[in-house]
């Protein structure tokens, strides 16, 4: 074998997760996402102005990761917990991201709760995968993806991606997807844009 | 963005997996490993034989995958599902691999059972991170791993790794790892070789 240089070695290590309540004990990063943080991604803004006021900018997403170098042959991973809840007519949803590195992919692994990643191509090419607890979605390289709480409770996946990934949130954020999911005549409706 | 050719584009999917049991469902590769092909890798051979003898070859272990393309930038994904119990005093234990591409890691999420992960780099340096439900475990590019059952139900994990890491089954199993773990004296015992 091609032995290098033993400092490159980083020790191995575990972190601890709470898979029913979607934490992530002692995370370096916690990403917390409230409903102003999500201005402009709704299709109704006066829904969402009136949701941050009357419920005091309520939790939408939290995202605890224990960060390994962002290189290629490491494996970033996170614990992303989608709170239920509609603004609107329309569930709550992650922003959403390419990443940087385009011809990388990233695997969810629901462990709670029911909804969907909602993906697209840089071409316009969408599809909505359903998420539930033991479902894994692969998201595909070069596809953008958005995970969408259809559920009553919290929708907690745990995600894996190439370190050297990078995360991407300006162009879709200008893109936006083709579709959203709404409730609407007591159904789940994914409508395009 | 820079966007390829979209004939590149593999469509997302959804795969089933009962986190539970440690099934995938509809898997496209069961790769199942019963006593006989653990010839080798535990310290008391004898022991071994007889067990495959007086048990009927038990099965051992279980990998399930639905793979993608072993390409820069994809994941691979399983579910390995290993067995409890001994061969002498040692208890049961998956046969360890490096990836091809020594500079890739391997994530590990326990969702089931209680065990170790025993890791080792080329030079011989090892470690040994406890796995129990909830708790993920790193292995850092470099490190070859293999996994071992100290409890009474079956050690289920969620495995990924870069889509071009590959699998070196060769070295480890010339190198062996520097430490095995037994039941010894009513305790779970690690002991250097």
């Amino acid at each position: 074998m091609n032995i290098k240089d033993t400092t490159q070695f980083i020790q191995p290590f575990g972190v601890d997760i709470d898979l029913e309540n979607g934490i992530m004990h002692n995370p370096t990063n916690h990403l917390v996402r409230n409903a102003s943080d999500m201005l402009g991604y709704y299709e109704n803004e006066d829904a969402l102005q009136q949701l941050i006021e009357a419920e005091s900018n309520p939790l939408h997403y939290e995202v605890f990761e224990v960060p390994v170098p962002e290189e290629y042959g490491h494996l970033m991973y996170c614990i992303s917990t989608l709170q239920p809840g509609k603004v609107g007519d329309e569930y709550y949803m992650t922003k959403g991201h390419y990443h940087t590195i385009l011809e990388t992919g990233e695997i969810y692994l629901c462990l709670k709760g029911e909804g969907y990643m909602m993906m697209k191509t840089p071409d316009g090419e969408w599809k909505a995968e359903k998420m539930m607890k033991g479902r894994m979605v692969y998201v595909p390289p070069y596809w953008a993806h958005r995970s969408i709480n259809t559920g009553n409770v919290p929708l907690i996946s745990f995600c894996v991606y190439p370190g050297d990934a990078g995360h991407n949130y300006g162009d879709i954020s200008e893109e936006g997807f083709p579709a959203r999911i709404f409730y609407k005549d007591e159904k789940i409706v994914i409508e395009e844009a």
